[in-house]
């Protein structure tokens, strides 16, 4: 089906708060198959309101709408929900009862406008308020229907299935929709684009799409979205078309859906055993953090060494190397912390992140290293941007570099 | 002005992304004064991001899109701009020669579809892309302005200022506003805003207004807005109410507008001649990050060890403690690090991240420890949250801490 989604509320138009749940609501939708070409956020403002729900009926199955069910005055969506459906609003005398009995089990008295909360639209239907004192409503609008959920996220997210319920229920497709988002690190989006543009012409014409997203420090993102008369024969598709597309794109493909760089070399350290720790200077934690992030790291991450200051490389590490932005010296440094902390994989990053020269090398200029056991080897990246995000790169450089090494990749290191 | 925002971008509709950029977009306009009453997110489809400007020049004065300006296929808001405004697309030699630039300086070449991002609307104004290779436009529509912003983050947030440039110079409203931002840290929202409560309320009827933006890990912002008739007016204003606000907050006030906890414990350690070595168990790595992200991080951070595996603490950092999720342990691990890297200052963290409790201690818990010379004192903090949420707030309350030691607040440790 094809379904709008109405944000509601002054403070996403002041932009005091990121919209976290226009993101999950979309991302269940395409879940499950449907559309959504628009999305609208509106203020706390009855005639807005009014206006985005009329344009969305139109354009759309369904409009679910976000936000503006709490107590308090500037809470209208109820009533600009019943004035498009052209009914009144109504109380509940179950949803009152729920709404006064969770003030009594917390000790406290209600204050009256809580009782707002219990007027429903004539002809709709309740979505029990298990998390808060809203409830949400399924209001038909002629063959319509019209979903609104509470604003607070974890009350959204408790009444979402029921929505998706009802959107099922009301759907009359002949197929089912699924998409997998394959992730590539280390092409750029136009060659990207270029390896794909005959794979993408070949497609056109059938019921599977590509789309790239690029997404900056996470990599570019290849999307594959198809349809098909079951579960099984889309998955089937989707296998198929990720096969095409690691055919065409090789060892750039580090993943699908969820995976990420640290994902990928915590399962790759798992499957050949071993442990790993980490030398930083121009990263400076951020590559043990990444890692430290990945739930389970206690299995194979040992820790590892912020050597910023030059005299901690040498001191530390034992880096020999007069100069730290070197081949030699993140070699020494990923031997160094694999040996003080008793690890089987040492990797390290060394370099300029700017926004000043260092040793006669521009910013950007980076080594990295890798050692297992007593082996070792490095490569320089040069990278573009400011300090953060040259130290950002850097990071998925490294564990990028890491990941192709594991796994033998003729782009890794060849550790002597 | 009243101005309206249409995001584009199909993985914005698929919820593959939360969008980020309309949070800084609409909190900008805010703090300079202009209305947005209407959001529109819509995907990479000519005709939705067509109607969507149209509706939007039909609602407001000014339309900022975001997103669609790569050079990919699915790239095509600069296509339905020109449609809007009525004009060709013409390519600008200016913009071609300096992404051609950008890929000589990688030493790459140029697939060239890149050059679709040379395309610009007739009578348009360019915003040069100084941070990646599609240039942001200034399109004039009659009397009205489309501005088009980039998708990726720091590239918008980097043209964002000429945009508002542009909507200033457009604006012929007497008067010149300005805003502050007084940056606060540990305080939960409903305990700040009853200590400002009062002062909110004298401000009633007055050209100087309050707002409230909670931001959870930067904490919670007080951003004051106010005009009057020349800058120096409006700058002694927004001093006058930054010194009435640090009065009621006291040392919950760490900064303003630009300043961060970690620019705030550089300019300390400056100050009294200090350098600074962390020793990190649960952060792993993200103080040392935050820290390191200070530009002339050199002067005063030597670097840090993350100690994840309890052996590392023991056996690099000579902690004692049994139990490594304890006060001794914090202290010993601030103590060891500081004398490891030869710094003055040591500061030291160690908890539970979780998804599992350790050592019959659950999620949340976390030490934090601080060693000055000989001297050392550690603190619990209990924290709430997933994982991430607790690493990220061991980190900032670390720092927070460290700021209050250095500044001698009661709230600060007393390390003995």
């Amino acid at each position: 089906m094809e379904v709008c989604i109405v944000a509601v509320g002054t403070e996403l138009l002041l932009g005091q708060i990121t919209d976290t749940n226009a993101r999950v609501v979309a991302e269940a939708l395409a879940a499950h198959g449907h559309s959504s070409r628009l999305r609208f956020t509106v203020g706390d403002n009855h005639q807005q309101i009014v206006w985005a729900l009329s344009e969305g009926l139109a354009r759309a199955d369904a409009v679910i709408t976000m936000g503006g069910l709490g107590p308090t005055q500037d809470d209208i969506t109820r009533e600009a929900v019943a004035a498009v459906a052209g009914v009144p609003l109504e109380r509940d005398e179950e949803v009152a009862q729920r709404i006064r009995a969770i003030f009594a089990d917390r000790g406290r008295s209600m204050p009256s406008n809580n009782l707002r909360q219990a007027l429903v639209p004539r002809g709709a239907r309740v979505i029990e308020q298990r998390k808060g004192t809203a409830p949400g409503l399924l209001v038909p609008v002629g063959r319509k229907l019209i979903a609104c959920l509470p604003g607070v996220p974890f009350e959204l997210e408790d009444m979402l299935d029921e929505v998706l319920a009802e959107l099922r229920a009301r759907d009359d497709r002949p197929y089912v929709l699924g998409s997998r988002v394959v992730r590539t690190w280390g092409l750029g989006e136009s060659r990207l684009a270029e390896l794909v543009a005959e794979r993408f012409d070949a497609l056109e014409g059938t019921e599977t799409t590509l789309a790239f997203l690029a997404s900056g420090i996470e990599g570019i993102k290849v999307r594959v979205t198809t349809r098909a008369a079951s579960d099984d024969a889309v998955r089937a598709r989707l296998d198929a078309e990720e096969a095409v597309l690691r055919e065409l794109l090789g060892d750039y493909v580090f993943g699908v859906d969820e995976d990420t760089l640290e994902t990928v070399v915590a399962r790759a350290l798992g499957t050949h055993g071993l442990d790993l720790a980490v030398a930083e200077s121009l990263t400076g934690g951020m590559l043990a953090s990444r890692l430290v992030a990945v739930p389970g790291a206690s299995a194979w991450f040992r820790g590892g060494v912020v050597a910023y200051d030059p005299a901690v490389k040498h001191e530390v590490l034992g880096v020999a190397a007069p100069r730290v932005v070197s081949e030699e010296a993140a070699r020494e440094m990923a031997l160094g912390v694999r040996e003080l902390l008793h690890a089987s994989v040492g990797v390290a990053t060394t370099g300029v992140a700017g926004p000043e020269s260092l040793e006669g090398q521009p910013p950007g200029t980076v080594w990295i290293g890798v050692a297992i056991g007593q082996r070792s080897a490095a490569r320089m990246v040069q990278l573009l941007g400011d300090r953060e995000r040259v130290r950002t790169y850097a990071t998925a450089s490294a564990l990028d570099l890491l990941r192709l090494t594991l796994a033998g990749s003729s782009r890794g290191l060849d550790p002597r």
